[in-house]
């Protein structure tokens, strides 16, 4: 592409196993109609759902029998690997500062530690709530711990997540993961298609590929 | 088929555009596979919402703005007709006993008289609470308007709409459309897709026809 393309907007939560599943396929989807994707990880625990007065899925009786089954099933649609940790504590305030903070400076090492952080979380199973783990990922990166370390704990840094979070709630993002496409909302991995549609034909009309 | 094939249990609630979208669909997708779908209409406000301890969705912050982008872009990518009714006050209590007590005696009645009811509401804009109303279409299929009326009022018919939400409970379903497929729970019409995979392979891995 010569011309910049309009990005594919995309939100989700570290913490979202459906969120690392579309930050799996979501960049070669973008690349195949000429689109970047601007990654913007939110808090959807801590603020989205306060502001829609909502249970978390695994504390919703029936939804979260239905999680339990779908999230396997889901990752094998995918082709993408996937553990199942223990979520309890377990939270990406510190991913989310280092992204938002790294990508004032290169949005491709931000990335590229989103990766590092989604794979530790949800292919070892392992916790990405602590800084020093979230430094560890970034020190891989050729970036310096200490300044990362200084960086989450800098009001700035904090003001630039928390800006990203009311950003988010703005535009009417609730889920995770979440796209906005030329001003098309679709929320959940299960849409990905739609992305795709909207990408291929810029419409919603039904299509000989249209897979309902 | 000379086989009787298992069914694919179809969940909806007769308020549910989702829904009524789904019911315009699914029985194509169950012949091509060779299998009877089984209709079977629920309360989703009245017990199932209660189950979960949750707000209707479009009571919901964030997601009932969603929906009002949503539906009609779902209608056009299903390729069906789609009026969006004032919905304060309506419910299918009438509907759905109707459908049940019918079923008893004539399963594609009970079918057809459902098609009607759902494009009255959601093709026509009109409310399809009142008895009177799931009458006229009953009549308009050559069934007594009395006999259905008084079938409506009856404590044993009522029993059999409580019995069949209490069964779609006691299975996890928790919404609108909702399918269960050789024990697989698929949830949404947006998952129509998936419903087709699992009838086509059998099994949830990764295939060249994944839209995802």
């Amino acid at each position: 592409m010569t011309e910049r393309a309009a990005p594919i907007d995309f939100y989700f939560d570290f913490i979202s196993p459906y969120g690392y599943l579309a930050a799996a396929r979501i960049g070669e989807i973008g690349a195949r109609y000429g689109r970047p994707v601007a990654w913007r990880p939110f808090l959807l625990g801590v603020t989205v759902l306060q502001v829609m007065g909502i249970k978390p899925l695994m504390e919703t009786p029936l939804k979260s029998d239905y999680l339990v089954v779908d999230r396997p099933r889901m990752a094998k649609l995918l082709g993408v690997p996937l553990a199942i940790p223990d979520l309890d504590g377990v939270n990406g305030v510190a991913a989310s500062r280092a992204f938002y903070w790294l990508a004032e400076r290169d949005e491709d090492a931000a990335r590229a530690l989103a990766r590092r952080l989604l794979e530790r979380l949800w292919v070892e199973g392992r916790d990405i709530t602590d800084p020093a783990v979230v430094a560890d990922e970034a020190a891989a990166l050729g970036v310096s711990r200490e300044t990362l370390e200084a960086a989450l704990g800098d009001p700035r840094v904090k003001d630039l997540l928390r800006s990203a979070v009311d950003a988010a709630v703005a535009r009417k993002v609730f889920g995770s993961p979440f796209f906005i496409v030329d001003g098309q909302p679709v929320w959940g991995v299960d849409r990905l298609w739609m992305v795709e549609h909207w990408l291929r034909h810029g419409s919603w009309e039904r299509t000989p590929d249209t897979p309902l």
